[in-house]
């Protein structure tokens, strides 16, 4: 048992590396060379186009301005600078949100770690006069300061089941107050959104046609007949795997073609040439700009070709369509109801925005995909508790005796004292390193399998699984000692009365642990996510070894978003930990209240500067944050309940029963109240977008404006580099500066502001 | 343990005590004066008016013609020969498909009866040799029969594993076949229909107005803003106390007007007088036929005034309202969105049909419902387990001694040793016959404070209560020692591996006494309901001293419904101990299948015959049914799996533990499938219907029509009651025989074939 001076300690060590971070990040920021690097977000919007500097050459890569050294925290105060409604119309609702949880925790944990430590410290402690208080709480085993230090069977157990009332009634007040606020506040941005086209839009997924009829008529016929009035048009979905593969070529060879104009610009007295045989090796020399350009053409003329046969061919089409709608209630009614008799077939749900879409999964039967959500079910359960059967057998065989084996001429190297300490430490845990490493990979992997259609699905199923994990193997792993797989043997073996007792009555003992986990995960881990080391290595290095042009630069660049995968799960962590130990351990929930507020600012100042989010989801995660933490305060209820009857006070621990009951029905209700905001789109909201349309354009071509909303990114990215092939063949010696926003449409195939900008003739339009 | 002998016993006193009621319900159904007892249903839809009768009068009473008595089995293949659509025109879709539930357990069990019989009996037998099997089978105790026989870690429990995936693959093949045909005979029937308001109409709850504006008027402002095109009108609900004390009032003079009319009518040279003071004992004499009647006259004015004020006046509307669109499309859509973006607001849903309608729950807000189901789930948790301990309180009261201590002056006679061994077998179960007696009544109360709005769902959820019941107190109940309370404490304090076990190793003992509850409940239960002797009294008791007219003659008729909360329950008692004994008993099989085609036989001729639902609700308890189906075949396999590992079978076990989870995510796929048929309206059948009506029909007044469906029968049955009566006026010397139809219409208040019949005006008509 740790006392408080050793958790000072660990305190110092993490608060002192958490500051060289911050320092680290204050002094690179301001330097114009990394302005790409932590300012990313600002050149994606396009409000800056290039660093800010000083004069001089050497002022291009160092800031020589000194007084901004002075203010090297000024960071902070200016990532608070933003209003909420700003920061939604700057980066979307998503991020607000994702805002919102850190504020949500502080709201919950300040209150709550005032009473806790007033009142539960002088009841924990057992002579209870304050005269000792002062020495016991530098010298004290931290258990002193915890529950475990009250005597069995004491009344004084009454302020614990008390305060535990009091702190569910508090967390449940709050997370109502939070779930009415961003149910309100997404409402409110689907509301003032400008027309988009997945508001008109309905994903049908297992169209059936009959034998003589193409997919496209089929969905034509059908919505003509079933939506009469509102029926608009449809996009058809197809196969292009044969198109992508020509485009990957085109790709390839097109990189040829600008790396030979580049050198050709560089010495423009020397005409590259290369030959045509394998890998450029042997066969007849040409000259390269020549040659790759005729092979573009080439193949940008099969391409074509390839192109309409695929939209036209309906053996191309796949059974799946996204059929728009005249207004946004049409849509809304369509989303919402149940076209077919037979309810595999038809099934109709809102399209994701078109960024967001995962086309792969879109056509994959209903049968098929029952079966595929078992497997993974089954397949993540067995990661979760197996995990550890393979990662011991490959560490049992990567080993020294095994290394030593394999590359022999190494033995003297290898069998070097210090070097043989080191493998012998560091080899074991290689393979599970690695594993927690790919691990969020791996779910994603899994959630794709299981054959959700958007991104945004994607990753909340994906942080689903990984809080599974984390709940399991951080949580409950720190805890009971054992393998996942043991504690599972153990708890099936256990009445499921004994399971909280098992487990709380060592909640106490693990304070300390949860404490140093806390530093180490949360703030020396969020100080590093300001910092951005690997990104800015990467830069660099890319800016040195690969960037040819401004364009390739901001590909660069490569602004990542916020992990919803791995940050919501552990997060989540952080209320389960908070939840837990407010009562047991109150001595926790201050390191837990710095982590949410530095976390907060972190990615406050992320969120403005740094993060570019792929897609829009409107905050859909919410209802997922809202019940996991109604999970940690239902598993802190139980674990309480367990260890209070471990300690005989038989007389209090009755009362606590109702309150994880009490628990359930406000999450009930909740889910009630709330979450069809999320998942349902009000007629009433979207008869009073589409009348407030029809008052401010009532000449609009929603047909023109929705034609090639829904077309696969891949058919988008080849008109547009066409045009942009032509516009570097016709001014040649210019470098074009190219708009990012119009690079990230070409990537996600998505033009907001144009949408008939490349006008396209589909075979199956009505 | 009983021996087969035993059994054969039980069995037969059971059979023969069938076979007398079955005797005795063929000689009293062909006698006329039973005729409308055992044949009520063909009165009720008119084809007939009095009974078959021979000439005389004796004959009116007494079936004189002795060739009838030769057939007196004949009811049997009548039964059988009414085709499945017959008796759906014949009697609703839902007796076709209760019946079909019988069907589904012989398809089910036969197969299953004759595979356990052949295979397993001879690997249960120990010695497995088959000339000692003559002689086993009759003398040996019945567990010699079943799997208990068999040796711990014999590979013969490979049989037994073996069979139950082949029982469970064919249950589950059977379950789908039989899902997939009632979902599509639902359809046929939906589509099937001819034109009913509840085809058009949606029931909105929790209507909100701003304070100026009245309800009705904001339901109309509401749904002409978000569903212009297919709004048409809509019916408010009414508060209707003040005037249902009224119609109660006048009812009962009506009644003595009547008995005095009648008296006069049988001696017309006596006018009957009456005193008009409290109870006629004092005041002044009067002539009744004139008083009476002037009295009725003044409360019907009283009532007309009332009943404009109900419904003229805003304050008696309550925030509910019955919508009615255009097309049968439109009222899908409604039913099945979303309408507010405050989602506990405007909550739309089909709307039952007008018959089934529950009045009294229409209005309760939204939060209040939450709270009710939560305390609700709460009471019937606390009724399951702990009803033994109030039913023991009032034991320990109702003693002899305490009876002698009320009742002194009966002691000499309760002394008497006879009478006083009766009564101490007699008192301490009384309480728990009068409980168990009044059970379906308590959960139906239970289930209505629960706030369904229709009467179908209070029978389904009052069903599911039951049943709940009957699992922990029939079935655990009786394997399990002890009462469900301390059965619940001891599974607390268990393992949830060991809970399995604890009740797996006891099935194979209680297979004797479940053989004979089926014999008792099953056969000797469903030959009594047949016989109906408590009807057939209650009727003959009624004629003699309480009916005046054919008109009460038909009252006292009184044709029951099917009893879904008590009959469903029981049902899918005998599927769960089918399946459980499958492979541990097979012997018990045969007694399940002598059940399941005696009671189909008997529920074919009540429901021909006797029976008269109340409501149609197009079998919308399916999915109920087949939930509880797979419920059983999970118990029964982790039971086995449970009695296995007692076994020691190691080797053998794990095999079954894939069996659970391969049905749960059989009965996943199937309520995906499936159950959107019971639940929601498909757009494409609505649109089919829209338009065949369309075609057909093409100048109907829809709003004429839809009118008045959905007014308080209260309401109807004043217009109809005052017709009535003035052609009782009118012609006071003839006695006019009702049309049945109509007077059970006078009950529900519902005409379907003259809705416009009673035109009134309403205050709130757009």
């Amino acid at each position: 048992m740790a006392t408080l001076l050793d958790i000072g300690v660990s305190a110092l060590i993490n608060t002192l590396s958490a500051i060289v971070f911050l320092l680290a990040f204050a002094l690179l920021r301001i330097q114009p060379i990394n302005d790409r690097v932590y300012f990313p977000k600002w050149y994606v919007s396009g409000s800056r186009t290039s660093p800010r500097r000083s004069g001089n050459f050497v002022g291009k890569f160092v800031n020589l301005n000194a007084r901004t050294y002075l203010t090297f925290l000024n960071w902070m105060p200016q990532a608070l600078r933003m209003s909420e409604a700003e920061i939604i119309s700057h980066a979307g609702l998503d991020s607000a949100a994702f805002l919102r949880i850190y504020v949500l925790g502080m709201k919950i944990f300040v209150p709550i770690t005032i009473i806790a430590l007033l009142v539960l410290i002088p009841v924990n402690l057992s002579n209870g006069t304050l005269s000792f208080l002062k020495k016991d709480l530098v010298m004290s085993n931290i258990d002193k300061l915890s529950l475990s230090n009250v005597r069995p069977k004491s009344v004084r157990f009454f302020f614990h089941i008390g305060l535990e009332y009091l702190f569910t009634v508090w967390t449940c007040l709050m997370l109502y107050k939070e779930y009415d606020y961003v149910a309100s506040m997404r409402l409110k941005f689907l509301a003032s959104q400008s027309r988009r086209p997945e508001q008109f839009t309905v994903v049908v997924q297992n169209v059936t046609h009959p034998p003589g009829k193409s997919i496209s008529d089929s969905v034509d016929h059908y919505f003509q007949t079933n939506h009469p009035d509102q029926y608009l048009c449809h996009q058809g979905v197809y196969n292009a795997n044969k198109f992508a593969k020509l485009v990957k070529k085109r790709d390839r060879l097109q990189n040829w073609l600008d790396y030979y104009q580049l050198k050709y610009k560089r010495h423009p007295n020397k005409r590259p040439t290369t030959k045509k045989g394998f890998s450029g090796l042997w066969g007849e020399t040409v000259d390269s700009i020549n040659y790759y350009g005729q092979q573009v053409k080439e193949l940008e003329r099969k391409m074509t070709l390839e192109r309409q046969k695929t939209i036209r061919d309906p053996k191309f089409v796949l059974p799946v369509a996204f059929v728009s709608f005249k207004s946004r209630w049409g849509a809304a009614v369509c989303a919402q109801t149940q076209q077919s008799r037979n309810p595999t077939c038809w099934l109709t749900n809102w399209a994701p925005e078109p960024r967001d879409v995962y086309w792969r999964n879109l056509s994959i039967p209903f049968f098929s995909l029952r079966i595929r959500r078992l497997v993974i079910s089954l397949l993540v359960f067995a990661l979760v508790f197996f995990y550890m059967i393979p990662i011991t057998f490959v560490q049992s065989l990567a080993n020294l005796e095994g290394l030593v084996k394999v590359v022999p001429f190494l033995r003297p190297v290898i069998e070097t004292k210090l070097i043989k300490s080191f493998l012998q430490g560091f080899l074991p845990g290689l393979a599970l390193k690695i594993f927690l490493y790919i691990l969020p990979a791996i779910l994603m992997f899994m959630s794709k399998i299981e054959g959700y259609i958007s991104l945004s699905m994607l990753e909340r199923r994906t942080a689903a699984k990984y809080y599974f994990f984390m709940l399991v193997n951080v949580f409950l792993g720190s805890i009971v000692t054992g393998t996942a797989f043991q504690q599972l043997n153990a708890f099936l073996h256990q009445s499921p009365t004994q399971i909280p007792r098992t487990i709380g009555i060592s909640i106490p003992m693990k304070a300390t642990f949860f404490i140093t986990y806390i530093m180490i995960d949360g703030w020396a881990g969020i100080a590093s996510e300001i910092l951005r080391l690997k990104p800015l290595i990467i830069f660099h290095l890319k800016n040195m070894f690969l960037v040819k042009t401004e364009r390739d630069r901001d590909m660069a660049m490569d602004p990542p978003r916020i992990d919803f995968p791995e940050t919501l799960p552990s997060l989540q962590l952080y209320y389960l930990l908070g939840l837990v130990y407010a009562v047991v351990t109150p001595i926790l929930l201050p390191f837990i209240l710095v982590f949410f507020s530095f976390a907060y600012l972190v990615y406050r100042h992320q969120i403005i500067n740094v993060y570019n989010q792929k897609y829009e989801s409107g905050a859909a995660f919410w209802p997922h944050v809202h019940t996991r933490i109604i999970a940690g305060l239902i598993i802190s209820q139980l674990l309480l309940l367990g260890l209070l009857s471990t300690k005989k006070a038989a007389n209090s621990t009755p009362f606590l029963v109702a309150l994880p009951i009490l628990t359930i029905a406000f999450h009930r209700y909740c889910k009630h109240r709330f979450e069809p905001a999320f998942r349902k789109f009000p007629l009433e909201e979207a008869m009073a977008k589409d009348i407030a349309d029809r008052i401010s354009e009532p000449d609009l071509n929603l047909r023109v404006y929705l034609e090639d909303a829904y077309l696969h990114p891949i058919f988008h990215s080849v008109e547009v580099d066409k045009e942009e092939l032509m516009e570097v063949q016709v001014n040649e010696h210019e470098t074009p500066i190219p708009d990012p926003i119009t690079s990230l449409s070409n990537v996600y195939g998505y033009h907001p502001e144009n949408p008939q900008h490349h006008t396209c003739e589909l075979g199956a339009k009505p």
